[in-house]
């Protein structure tokens, strides 16, 4: 299969590696020109369980995709969520009518942007337990294993679903049809919507946040917003199980002692956040619905306030 | 007259100070050993103005006046609020059916605590624009002009009310009568209520707070809490002017490089904050009026969040 892997972070980096390993012609395409560059010269490499790897895969910068001139069969969509438009806009000439795209960004309302490059039943949502890191431009850190979840956005495109699943699964990357990926993607999404604003705010480490007098009772404000806005969208949360799943970011044991990805994004990098794609999301959507959402708006006030303050970029 | 200054800090020193070189009998009491030996030994030491002096007064520990045997004319609250109950318990065999007390404390909400121990005609609630600050214990840092408002709170009092006044007046303290004394302690505490927890949350001086493309919604929206909460207390509040004047905190020429009291209790000092006599006083009167204070409760629980976090005493 032609897949082009959009976003070639982390994440993209090992959907591409292994996607590539399995014998798909994978054509990685991002926006670091360093990492670009380092990709071409030495291939991609990664740390990939503990063996130092290196493989020749295709990429390009979104800014030099003219001269190329072919349909992908799939495209696995990995960008930062406020740079999904313009990948999208870079990419749109090999998106074709029969293009599957599947989304794996955090966060929610993604398919709102990709619908406007993307008939309906081609668009497929997905969420992932797989995790990535860098250790550097043009190098992966890949350890663990993960599973990915995904349906068909529109009614029509359950067969093109499993044809995907196929392709993942043969790359070894666990992939199984959802019957409701909406709620997984909610449920992950509050996750994100309140590990990542308030350890950012508060300046603290997720165990140290949850042993505050006050975690409960503000996790559970947020979780209500959310819970109200994608019952909306008839994806039903369980509110019990969404707070249990929270609170095993707290353990020490664990990932406890480890800050999110947000404070790592602002408070370590000085980079912009993706509040407007998780809390600012659900504040959209609940002024389009009728929903009142305080907390997920002055939370998503505070942070765009702190990347201000501390001028990130 | 005979006065008893409850709460000897910075501006306790000040009015004690005042007070005293007006001919007043003045008594200061206070619950920090330190503080209260060294006025002991040297006399209650000042900058004032620029000139240093040293007065001899009165102090008492809080917890060493079983002994004493008076009743005093007038008492002052001059408390952090959460030593207001304590304060009271132990200065209450000094309040006899004659003694008026004037509460000029921050926030909001005290009377209900002084209400315990005094009738309602004998209570008189202020609000002073005076500072001052304090170099170390035993000496004060005294500048600048200021002026105080005060009320009786019950119906009858008021020529309770112009006693004091004339006191205070015959110092220089500039008081005067107000007939809507509660619509200024609101205004102020609208100030405090933005400033103080917003920049101890976001780590911020008032400047660089308002200087953020957030900072007009944010605030809008804890002050129309602020003015519901007001309204039905009969103390209607003039939201733009009180928008006006919080935003002459964000001017950097003035005091807009400056962090507010509570970033410097918290994050500077380590020390407990009274969000719960500010923002918490408006989350507790919401409920009891049925009015929502959404970003009054998160803001009270984010800054509770943080104390915990800082391990503050």
């Amino acid at each position: 299969m032609k897949i082009i892997i959009a976003g070639a972070g982390a994440m993209g980096s090992r959907f591409g590696l292994m996607l590539h390993q399995a014998g798909n012609e994978v054509v990685l395409i991002d926006g670091w020109q360093e990492h670009i560059d380092l990709i071409k010269e030495h291939g991609l490499r990664a740390n990939f369980n503990g063996e130092e790897i290196a493989e020749k895969i295709v990429i390009y910068h979104q800014n030099e995709l003219e001269t190329l001139n072919f349909s992908a069969d799939l495209v696995i969509l990995f960008t930062k969520a406020m740079q999904l438009d313009a990948m999208m806009q870079s990419i749109k000439s090999m998106v074709g009518d029969q293009t599957k795209v599947l989304c794996l960004l955090n966060g929610i309302g993604h398919e709102d942007v990709i619908k406007q490059y993307v008939p309906l039943s081609n668009i497929l949502l997905g969420n992932t337990m797989w995790t990535a890191g860098l250790e550097g431009p043009g190098k992966a850190k890949l350890f663990g294993n993960g599973t990915i979840d995904l349906q068909n956005l529109g009614t029509e495109g359950k067969s093109s679903a499993n044809e995907v699943i196929e392709v993942l699964n043969e790359a070894k990357l666990n992939a199984r049809y959802s019957d409701n990926i909406l709620s997984s993607i909610y449920k992950k999404a509050c996750v994100n919507g309140t590990m990542n604003g308030l350890c950012t705010i508060l300046d603290s480490n997720m165990a140290s946040f949850g042993e505050t007098s006050v975690a409960d009772a503000i996790v559970e404000s947020i979780v209500a917003e959310f819970a109200q806005v994608a019952a909306y969208e008839k994806a039903e949360l369980n509110v019990p199980e969404v707070l249990a799943q929270i609170k095993t970011c707290y353990n020490r044991e664990t990932i406890g002692l480890h800050h999110p990805s947000m404070y790592q994004d602002l408070i370590i990098n000085n980079r912009l956040t993706e509040i407007d794609y998780i809390n600012g999301a659900i504040v959209r959507k609940g002024r389009e619905y009728g929903i009142e959402t305080p907390y997920c708006q002055f939370l998503t006030q505070l942070v765009h306030g702190k990347e201000e303050i501390l001028g990130a970029k």
